[in-house]
């Protein structure tokens, strides 16, 4: 009973077919790369009808697994020209797969230019007219939703960015509360579904069934164990429900690695006012909430709930990139500021990586003085309301740098780089430069080893040893995606040998077939080996893996650190692929 | 005596040496591209101080030889990414050239971000401040420089668009009246001028001495047959100084290739209007003048002075590929509004294909309609004003194509394409694709054979013969922008094997050895080698030597025609480069 929807926006029509056998047994962003890979011209434009906007549930999604309510997104980038996924928390993946949907294919493009929703529920997907929905932001958006539909369904929706084709436009998953508050945030994913006239997917899971494992108790040991040993470790039992993404300001500041000021420098001299040991104080003191689960089923619990000075809530988290994005690489260290730009984000439907680093390169250019918080708003602002200036914030960095005669532009691929400096930690260097997805933390979170000394410990400023932590991590974190899981349970399966063995068994048990840590691996390698294939049939090449030409030759405080690792080793990074 | 002088703008130095032995026998474009090759990081950011822009006349100006005013222009390009030549006619080349300057070299950039104003005359460059210079036009700018310096000088300075670090804005180069209406338009290479910190360069030839034949007799032979053979051919004897340039308009719309509303059709109903024997009639009615030189020496004298109805000087031209820019590619058929914005283009320093490419992907965004010539000159004056949305017109149609998320934008290597639509003119599609410069219509004229029966018939709408043709043209052409002479000589050469004869006459007389046709051919070769290694080691591959998609997929009326020469020919277009 899995199905696949393609939604054809040309004609508006909607087809359901049966996951060939390929697609079975991979989801998330197993599925959608393999999708994209096999459906879409590497060449086409990402903003054209031939482009295709995948949504997948992880593999594991639905079915109990702690941790597994990961939503993958997938599509060419019109941020960077690759393949692109984009995951995010929320309810909206376990709502597709309790109506047994392993993806939904957006097609096509409307010839009126009009906008819709699709309603998702146990009868198939229906195409409405949602025009009267034009220009509005997530808030309201799914606000409405909500209002007609009452409070079991998800949402997914575009704002004012997707709507305008920004290439920073993110795609909104609405919270357990029903907020649009997490986002497939990277590569302009919200463009593609506004280029498809899609504004809102509402997803009714009411009649639906959560998938049933073939094995019920092999799945339930598994997931039992695994829950166990997520709530063992220091970071995802303790750390990150305390102090949320966000207690790694104080750690990344220390290590020298927290870019500054549109990355000039690798401190930043008012972190403490925007740690994460400040924002819990914060919360608490003013009535917010901590150890927030993000989907139901989460053990980790590293969202929170910011309010301000009156205890009325303003925006969730926000989370580490966030603060540092429109915090430290904009000079700024004031949270309330910084939880306004989130909350705008979040309803303009923007990246807020992205849109952070590009009012760093504004600051630059000298649109508005670097700490000036209130010009940041401002510029934020002009977003919504569709301005020239606006549209260049939405673009990103590298569209605004180039319109304002900057040089340092921090990005690979086009994708901005997030809050670690690959000059004070070279691992994560190596996997901006040669992810498949652009500049990007998450691809294989190098910090790890570099600097959090879990998975083992790796020099963060000598060359030695991170082309190797880089590909292994990437390859787990494929794996990964394809699950379900939320990318923090990889810090316990770093630590923990038993670990992979718990996900194997929720594998086991749910496809009912022996499934080993090979078997696991080999989706990820699989992945990559297809992202990798269609960007270098885009037109990628070892040349694109590279670093921007400062990280070279501007050395960074405290450490006068450049970035050494060689092309020829980050060459080598995707030799598993046998290319 | 000949010299190439390196302006240093970090420390503010100048420092003269003697050309190398390689250095000595070629010019222009051959002596740019070696020197940017030789020198510049191929990775590096174009608006850093490591980039370099190189000024260098052709091997032949000054020399007396007809039409051999050509001035180069050479740096890693901000629009393209890659190495790039622009060149221009105007009086600039011949007073270098008069002073023995075989090249300029700009280095580094001013720490201070200040504006300076170079003096080159017989004793050297100087280099002042010039921040009073900040913010104006090309036409104030030059103009106070011949208040204070006479009219023997030229100039060479860029606008607001150039200071702005724009990737469309150009370098302008003062014609035979001292107006600033030549330029180095393609590439953006005014914006490295900008990053430079150099407004304007006054160069003085008073007191200089034009370069002497080593055989003066043999010299001269050569010459007055070029002359001949120039006056005798009916496009340079007759038709270009008749009808200019734009005489094509009519001839491209018929041939159903005249790029209309951004390349959405073949043909423009108001062509007409338009055309060059329209343009004739008004300048004739109105006072204006045809068959007017831009530099001393032309022979063909394509260029006219537009007026208005009072007779009042408006602009030069405007030529071809601008009218169609700012006329039938945006929609608009009013000569005198298509003039104001030549004019707006050259005060504020801009490509004026670029430009009116990029309005044309601004009102298929929707910024303003098709065919609203105020509109669009609305947009024009917002970049003299560097707002965003100027800055945005200023960037060009890739970026503001983004900016907007528009799908059908007309760029190769993010360049716009000039006034022939690839798919009705298979040729120069070649060309487009593969040029080191991005799209660029003078990098290979295949027009010549595939429309105008010159050199040959090429059928345009078939791909046979077209990979051929245009690799022939690309090295006649590299060869003739090394050697200054105007690439409108290349009809002559062209239709009569005597006209090569007297360029190797020249060029025997000039160096006092024997040279030939392959000696000539050799430094086109050479020229496009170092410029393709260049741009390999920028990381261009062939997938970079591709039209955009929509040309492939969407027919073009009136022939219904797409783009199908296949990536297989067009990677053999440098085959004979030994890749």
């Amino acid at each position: 009973m899995a199905v696949i929807y393609r939604v054809n926006m040309t004609d508006l029509s909607v087809r359901s077919e049966a996951p060939g056998p390929g697609y079975l047994e991979t989801g998330g962003r197993g599925l959608t790369s393999a999708l994209i890979a096999a459906e879409v011209r590497p060449t086409c434009h990402p903003l054209s009808p031939e482009n295709k906007l995948v949504i997948a549930p992880g593999v594991l999604t639905g079915t109990g697994a702690p941790c597994s309510g990961r939503l993958s997104v997938g599509a060419k980038s019109p941020l960077t020209g690759t393949i692109k996924e984009s995951n995010s928390g929320g309810m909206g993946a376990i709502a597709m797969a309790t109506l047994g949907i392993r993806a939904i294919i957006l097609e096509g493009k409307p010839a009126d230019r009009g906008l819709y929703r699709l309603i998702v529920n146990t009868e198939g997907i229906q195409i409405e007219p949602a025009d009267e929905l034009a220009g509005l932001g997530n808030y309201e958006t799914v606000g409405r939703q909500y209002e007609e539909f009452g409070d079991k369904v998800s949402c997914l929706s575009i704002g004012q960015a997707g709507e305008m084709g920004a290439a920073a436009a993110s795609i909104a998953v609405t919270d357990v509360e029903g907020r649009p508050t997490r986002h497939c945030g990277r590569g302009g994913l919200g463009a593609v579904m506004g280029s498809k006239g899609v504004k809102v997917i509402v997803i009714d899971p009411r009649g639906g069934h959560r998938p049933k494992p073939a094995d019920v108790e092999a799945f339930k040991r598994g997931a039992q164990k695994f829950q166990e040993i997520l709530k063992g470790h220091p970071l995802t039992g303790e750390g990150l429900p305390t102090y949320g993404t966000n207690a790694l300001a104080n750690v990344i500041n220390q290590a020298g690695a927290y870019p500054t000021r549109n990355f000039s420098q690798g401190q930043f001299e008012g972190t403490e006012a925007i740690s994460g040991e400040h924002q819990h104080d914060v919360i608490l003191e003013r009535g917010g909430e901590i150890a927030h689960a993000c989907h139901r089923g989460c053990t980790i619990k590293c969202s929170r709930i910011y309010v301000d000075e009156n205890g009325q809530y303003v925006t969730k988290g926000p989370e580490y990139e966030t603060i540092w994005a429109h915090g430290a690489d904009c000079g700024i260290d004031d949270l309330d500021a910084i939880a306004r730009m989130d909350r705008l984000d979040d309803d303009f439907g923007l990246d807020t990586i992205e849109t952070g680093a590009t009012i760093g390169v504004a600051m630059e250019a000298g649109i508005i003085p670097f700490g000036d918080a209130e010009g940041a708003i401002g510029l934020l602002e002009e977003v919504g309301r569709g301005t020239p200036l606006g549209r260049l914030v939405a673009s990103g960095a590298e569209v605004l740098g180039k319109a304002y005669g900057v040089s340092r532009i921090p990005t690979v691929k086009g994708q901005s780089m997030p809050a670690y400096d690959p000059r004070a930690v070279q691992g994560i260097g190596v996997t901006y430069a040669t992810s498949t997805m652009g500049a990007d933390h998450t691809a294989g979170y190098s910090i790890a080893a570099n600097v959090l000394g879990v998975g083992g410990t790796v020099d963060p400023l000598k060359p030695e040893g991170q082309v190797e932590l880089s590909r292994n991590l990437q390859i787990a974190t494929a794996s990964i995606d394809a699950s379900g899981l939320c990318l923090f349970v990889a810090f316990a399966v770093l630590d923990k040998p038993e670990a992979m063995d718990a996900i194997c068994d929720m594998f086991s048990g749910l496809l009912g077939r022996e499934f080993t840590a090979d078997d696991y691996l080999a989706l990820g390698k699989a992945t990559l080996a297809r992202e990798r294939e269609f960007n270098r049939a885009a037109g990628f090449t070892a040349a694109d893996d590279r670093l921007p030409d400062f990280f070279k030759t501007e050395k960074l405080a405290p450490h006068g650190a450049t970035f050494t690792v060689s092309d020829e080793e980050l060459d080598t990074v995707y030799n598993f692929v046998g290319e």
